[in-house]
């Protein structure tokens, strides 16, 4: 602030004790420092407001900056800056600045969030805070009154509150598929066979489970949508809000496709290692020696070539085509593209991406659902079960796409209501087509 | 708006049936809404601004917002805001808030464009649109007058118009390169040795044309940067405009590397996933089989070890430079950096970049390009079509940055001019470094 | 500028000459065009100042606007601006838009830097030219006085300078450590053997030293954290400065990051091609031949397998992490957390990536450092060298999470000191937590 020509005036208990103050700032005692000062930043913890109770005469009509934060959530009934406006009630309390870090003011904002979230009763005291925020180099946004202090005070406390439940919902997949492949690999062949293929918890097991989460997760990112575009259909509207499980679903797509596309890296790099790994070098070559000693060699089978290729080469594709919309995904691609742009690519291309790993899946699977020694305790081989829901997605999506459904449910989301007295009204006087006014 | 203080009202044509409105709004007809509020957004279709027409009158004087957008490109004549102006001649009339998504304002901002481009006649009822926008949060950008209103109207129709010769011309040689491939080695291999080798359509053929077409395109980034050098040489001046297609050309290559580098990505997942085809198992086993029932050892040849490492070693190298600039060129990166750190990395990194990439191929093709065997009904083999237009490329660079040439382009760049009376007055008289002011 | 309403007026020596104007811009002479500005923008190059000397009297009380850039850092004892503000006395200089590149003027300001630096003396003129520059569509950013434009125009012409340190630091350890294995591997294979190994120097010798000078890098991440803890404990208090040299190594944290990414993910690929080179190829038949021939086979050794498994199913996890953090770097991803959910990913997940990797170089060695074969020349295997400061550094680390250490540093963060009279009043006297206050 004081590069950027503001005069500033510290105040503290003992005005000859301060240290690591910067160079033309003043220390003066609280009181003359409040005098002093239209505009006060409070920058102690919210255990020590008490030392106002003797400046409250100084204070009013000044603006209070509330710039604390604290150490959990909900730790006390009210936002702190609500109990600050009680405390002073003489001063025009602001609550800011609270979510800069002290990384985004020392690297200058280029690296780090520079939103300062900005909420107050009085708007001109509200006004003045953005004025030196933005004049600071940060991002003022205006929140509204003091009572979304409680909001805005919660924000730097949150952890990631967005992607919880896709990955919670990908964790209890993994555990799942996992023991999963445990008992039908591990535990199988030890019982049947007494062998120890324990190994495999290593590097095997996991690049079964990886992929099926993958898959299973892209497919939950098209299916809340299906079930929407169904949800409108059958109520013939747009205009009527969606069970609040669904919408937090789609809140939560592009989370979801983001953990998808880290379970399909991991199996990409899995898929990778196999030829440098012991045991499929030991087994290559225990093959030749044995084919060697039985004096056997294995004709070459087209069709073998055609279909491992074709399903390796459909996992690279849609890899890619993976690895394409996350790029997109990244804040700063998102922000440059307009929004046909982003939903071609987050929807055309996104399908694509669901087929193209679907085939893989479907063609690595090949005929093997028809052998028997593929049921192990009679459970079914786990790349089938990743395959349930895509499928599920894609045969919908199909349907919804033929003409006439793909015609209904433009019309829809055009504004078009099936129910309505006369179609024409309908379009600007429900809901969000209809004209809205602003009284500054 | 509501929540940044912001007194809002709703008109509708029925008050009493509305629904879906956020708390603190008031419903009224249109006619009440209209009265008492200084700025109207209307946000009807174009085809239903016929009601305003009732409505002219109390329209006078306000600043009238259309946030409209077309289901396509030039659907109507002249702009929905220039026809809204026609219709309502007393209001002044603000185009704005068309390219924000709903996604951009429910998600606060952080993941989608938040750009507002605002054009109108008025200034002043443009400030007044440009400061709400600014106070929630949103970026406003002066666009000029309504006349601007096409273009503004046009951008949220647009679909990648900046990608599309790029993937044009990446699609063409895809598939050129693609039947050459098919034709050279598929169809040549079952006419002369009666082999069915289509399986290799899948893996080993997209695995030729990809990097061929990847290193042809890196070429084309940097090949109009060389005829512009070449040009501003031969005329020795830099203050002459450039034939429109090399500005075009020049404008799209960041596209052209970035499609460049998707090729490359493919490519190398490509190659990783070659020892784990069946094909190239198979064929190693008979290999060794063979070697055993012949009693023969094939002894280790240093130069093809040296040969094959050193083609890996530049591959992996020319791809990790290429991924590097590929990440700078994600617009929050080259937003972090200068212009000097910028050139520098798109122009020296490239150019590293380009030349790892032609060794690449070089020694991949060593000295195949001798051997009749590779020539398939003359046709000389693919890679060796790869490398013309970067062999060209990388001389002439080699020629343009001699010490003499390097000087007369930087001089010339710098302002010099040959054909100029008298160089020192030249340099503030023609072009961009003239002294310019402006007028409030 | 002329888009967004102002009126702009060229002014050159000779008004008749000047070509390449944008429509609706006169041209007049330097005298005329001075007349009719008050905000005056000079774009010429520092040498050619000297004509303004015959229009300082049209200049008094004009804004006069540096855009200038040197060719080369601290070319002038003073900067541009202030040289201008000598000999234009009576004009209001302030510098700025000297940082936008042309680039960024033309392609929309969304891909390259839109902050606008500016500094001058005089606010009002300061703030005429930030508004101008917000309304074109640029972020002004003041930065003080004009005693700020040396800082200013050196910006342009820096080349990365946080990048030098990690970068000079890289390379000098990728140089030690590849003469180290040339040495270790192929001299002494040389002289020991007489035996040819050179062509290792292509993939094998990098492969060795990427992953070291990676996991070096990585630890040397984590270091500074820890000496600053101990720093910070044996102290008793945060209110005191660290050492420059940790100062400047903490500030280049997030660069040594990134360049040991790029070298993990330099020996990811090394890794991944392995299996196609010649040398590995050769070798693997050779076994196998060699093998029959002797009518020997080699047993499968679980705990082989379960060895190698693991050490390349820790290095997949730990690089997917690494990539995770790298990704988390970005500009764009780092704005959009909130600066708990930043410590959680550098700082949580960065330790578990230097554990999981550490494990991965740990379990690589196995029992080797107990094999005399090993010590080459006395010398230990390269991998134990990478291994020394990621043992210090996780050794320390969960000394300092012991519940007793941990509770220490977590007071001291918060303010406790342990050497301050009342721990009270020490909250809001010393350093940063003091109530501030600012005089607008």
């Amino acid at each position: 602030m004081l590069q950027c020509g503001y005069a500033v005036v510290f105040g503290s208990r003992d005005p000859q004790a301060s240290g690591l103050l910067p160079k033309g700032a003043e220390v003066l005692t609280h009181r003359e420092a409040a005098k002093r000062s239209p505009i006060v930043f409070l920058a102690v913890h919210r255990e020590h407001y008490s030392f106002l109770n003797d400046l409250t005469d100084v204070l009013v009509e000044r603006v209070l900056v509330d710039v604390s934060n604290n150490l959990k959530l909900n730790q006390y009934p009210e936002s702190n800056a609500e109990y600050l406006a009680q405390l002073v009630p003489g001063a025009k309390v602001v609550k800011a600045f609270n979510t800069v870090s002290a990384w985004a003011l020392q690297s200058g904002t280029l690296d780090a969030s520079k939103q300062v979230f900005v909420c107050g009763d009085d708007s001109k005291s509200k006004q003045m805070v953005m004025d030196i925020s933005r004049s600071i180099g940060l991002s003022p946004l205006d929140q509204g009154s003091l009572l979304a202090a409680k909001e805005v005070e919660s924000y730097p406390l949150q952890l990631f509150p967005m992607w919880r439940m896709p990955i919670y919902i990908a964790l209890g997949l993994t555990v799942f598929l996992f023991i999963y492949c445990v008992i039908t690999i591990v535990i199988f062949t030890h019982v049947n066979d007494g062998q120890d293929v324990s190994f495999r918890i290593a590097i095997s097991i996991p690049n079964k489970v990886f992929p099926i989460v993958s898959l299973m997760l892209l497919a939950l990112v098209y299916l809340p949508g299906i079930i929407a575009a169904i949800l409108q259909l059958s109520r013939g509207t747009k205009y009527s809000q969606f069970p609040e499980w669904l919408d937090r679903w789609m809140l939560c797509r592009k989370q979801l496709g983001l953990v998808a596309l880290a379970y399909a890296f991991l199996h990409a790099i899995y898929t990778l290692v196999i030829p440098i790994r012991y045991y499929v070098r030991w087994r290559t070559n225990s093959f030749i020696i044995s084919q060697i000693n039985n004096n056997k060699t294995s004709p070459f089978e087209t069709v073998s070539a055609w279909r491992t290729d074709s399903y390796i080469a459909l996992g690279i594709l849609g890899f890619f085509f993976y690895v394409l919309l996350g790029i997109t995904s990244l804040p700063s691609v998102s922000n440059a593209v307009n929004w046909r742009e982003f939903r071609f690519v987050q929807s055309k291309l996104g399908y694509l991406t669901l087929v193209l790993c679907t085939g893989h899946a479907l063609i690595f699977g090949w005929n093997k659902f028809l052998k028997a020694s593929q049921y192990k305790w009679y459970l079914p081989p786990p790349y089938m079960i990743s395959l349930v829901i895509p499928c599920i997605v894609l045969v919908i999506k199909l349907i919804l796409i033929t003409p006439c459904l793909d015609k209904a449910i433009t019309r829809i989301r055009q504004g078009w209501e099936r129910n309505s007295k006369s179609p024409k009204t309908a379009q600007y006087e429900n809901g969000e087509t209809t004209e809205s006014k602003v009284m500054v």
